[in-house]
């Protein structure tokens, strides 16, 4: 049987033209303001088909006319630039001490980024349900003032997500077989869009390959760094989910058989001896998840005051994490590992430890050229990436209708 | 920019064809025979375009029309096969104490499948290029006698591999540095068709996705089972090479930082402590590599008489297995891990503890659906894998010429 993993597949004329007007966008996307001339020198496709691809893009009001011509020889061009400014899509991250929200145009420029504190650790899943509806319904309200249609909502959560967007086990949330996408979408009374549910690392990975200083690279893990230690894993330009969709799990990968105990009865696992809990183990070993950022910045300016106990716990707790960046080099050997979440904040201290670990781990030479790094986009990639998932979708050709 | 890797292109006329040629030789080597219309009901070109495409690829001795008529209602209709009878794809694979040979045809049968003694972990890179040569030559003496164009030879070597055919690593060879493409290709003077060079696990990788009971799963890791034992890695039915080409290396995670000593070096790594040399370890702690085979048969003669001693080995080697198979299967999730070389002969009593230790270790419940099986394929995986990388070119549009 041919099927889509195993090679190309010839396309019917829908198909064609959805990919057409797909690859359009995008080329204006990135490369705006351009001409329908430069849409068909870069593209193959011949003029009389892109003028008709554009205008159908114009009558959806993704692309726009700017009136700007190029300064060339020969009659001057209308210039296109990206429209998308009726539209918006929304990115909400569920976490153990916090939720994020983050709302983007079909630009990906920001339209709104908020943060809160939440006790994801401590609430029922009803109450986080409740909570997550309250947030998206506020930033639904903003959309509707700035009269834009909501593309979807998407929610990142840290666990295992089946392909229904429902919740396996989020043990950190202490969640077993929560329906979050039907709960949420009954909460926001089947709001006329698509609520869809993802893993957190998942979702971030499609951030920092989307709008990170990494996007270019074919193969990126994204590690989060939260109490819970999980990858996102981006080879040869895709998210790879595996088979029921579980891939990148690799904070219950076990570093140390005779490491600490882990949330998941198992021990030295990779979040155990590298996550957020190792790293307050000796100044605030009772912390709650509720407390975690407070302490996390109490850590850092005691690492900043060269204090010499906190010091050598982040070299020790980098040093862990270079095993765990080891083990997804040596399987894998992408050209870049993100750290983020907390570990951004603890970059200065824990990454050059982490790169000394994972150098003397590593089989190939020069670690295979796999770059470590600290994310650039903060605390919010997870729910950005829930948001550009939709993007990802448009992309991909399903696009809205044409407006009227 | 936009780029293969982040979504689709349209194609010129040309790449058209290709792909369409392909696509059509794709689906008679999986539904032969089959007439034209199957072809264009199937596949949703139309009807005088496969012709077309079916005329090609006759000229080309890739198809034949059998003269059998399908047995239906309406006009009977001539069926197609695969032709191929005229090429020919070597395989070649170089291990530590053999070398292995397997030519195929277009269809994927064997045409020969030879396996020779030979101490590559003793002989120097030179020794192993002649030697490699000298059967690469009996083999094409073979194909000639058949009348057969060779497509190209594959070797499959356990080490680093890059993209030009050189080796980098090849610890249990002793190689460093290694242009075996071009030693070859120069040694069998230029033979006029490709030479290439992979890793050992990712063409058997291929083999087992191609010619195994999996064939049909998306996702399928491959685990060699010799001295060295290394990974290949088919996520959304195509290998992921990392890179620079180097994923896959997961005999030297380390599984236990209090295991034996590796000979890269470290401590405790995969390939150390479940190896063919750990399997060794208390009966024949001195066995050279040459001597591996017999010693393997002893060892299997040995549990078949339940010698407590030789179980008890095992099932430990299928623990320290397990472990490494949970790292896979954490970070991964792939429908299947497919253990290969002596495993395969090993396999009833390393496998069970092997599943229950990967069981033990999974986050996803029920081991997130992945299966731990031992490969059909036997010794020869890696070079049927190395001969069918030849058909995967083809499969992908390179077509050899129209025959005069």
């Amino acid at each position: 049987m041919i099927n889509a993993h195993t090679g190309p597949q010839p396309a019917d004329f829908a198909d064609v033209r959805a990919t057409n007007l797909a690859v359009v966008l995008r080329f204006v996307r990135e490369n705006a303001p351009c001409s329908r001339a430069d849409i068909a020198a870069s593209t193959g496709l011949n003029k009389a088909t892109v003028s008709s691809l554009v205008a159908d893009l114009i009558d959806r009001r993704l692309l726009r006319e700017t009136g700007l011509t190029e300064n060339r020889v020969g009659r001057p061009a209308t210039m296109l630039v990206l429209d998308g400014s009726p539209y918006a899509a929304i990115g909400i991250e569920v976490n153990v001490d916090h939720l994020t929200a983050v709302a983007i145009d079909l630009a990906g420029t920001e339209l709104l980024s908020w943060r809160r504190s939440f006790p994801g650790a401590a609430a029922t899943p009803g109450q986080t349900v409740a909570a997550v509806a309250a947030l998206a319904r506020r930033v639904l309200n903003r959309m509707a003032k700035e009269a834009r249609q909501v593309l979807g909502l998407t929610v990142a959560v840290p666990g295992l997500v089946d392909v229904n967007g429902s919740v396996g086990i989020a043990p950190n949330l202490g969640w077993r077989d929560v329906d979050l996408s039907g709960d949420l979408a009954k909460a926001l009374r089947d709001p006329g869009f698509p609520v869809l549910v993802d893993n957190d690392a998942n979702l971030a990975a499609l951030a920092e390959h989307r709008f990170g200083p990494h996007g270019g690279v074919a193969d990126l893990v994204y590690l989060t760094g939260e109490v819970g230690v999980g990858a996102g894993v981006i080879l040869d330009g895709r998210l790879r989910r595996g088979g029921r969709g579980f891939a990148g799990e690799i904070g219950h990968i076990q570093v140390d058989p005779a490491g600490a105990q882990c949330r998941c009865g198992r021990r030295g696992c990779l979040e155990a001896v590298a996550g957020m809990a190792a790293v307050l183990h000796d100044t605030a070993p009772d912390a709650t998840p509720a407390e975690l950022e407070p302490e996390i910045e109490d850590i850092v300016r005691l690492a900043r005051g060269a204090d010499p106990s906190v010091l050598g716990t982040l070299a020790g707790i980098g040093g862990e994490l270079g095993k765990g960046v080891a083990v997804i080099a040596n399987m894998l050997n992408p050209e870049v590992v993100v750290l983020g979440g907390y570990y951004v904040a603890l970059a200065p201290w824990v990454l050059p430890a982490a790169q000394a670990e994972f150098a003397r781990r590593s089989v190939a030479p020069d670690g295979g050229g796999t770059r470590l790094v600290a994310s650039t986009l903060g605390y919010r990639a997870a729910a950005l990436g829930a948001a550009a998932r939709l993007l990802d979708s448009i992309d991909s050709g399903r696009l809205p209708a044409a407006q009227t």
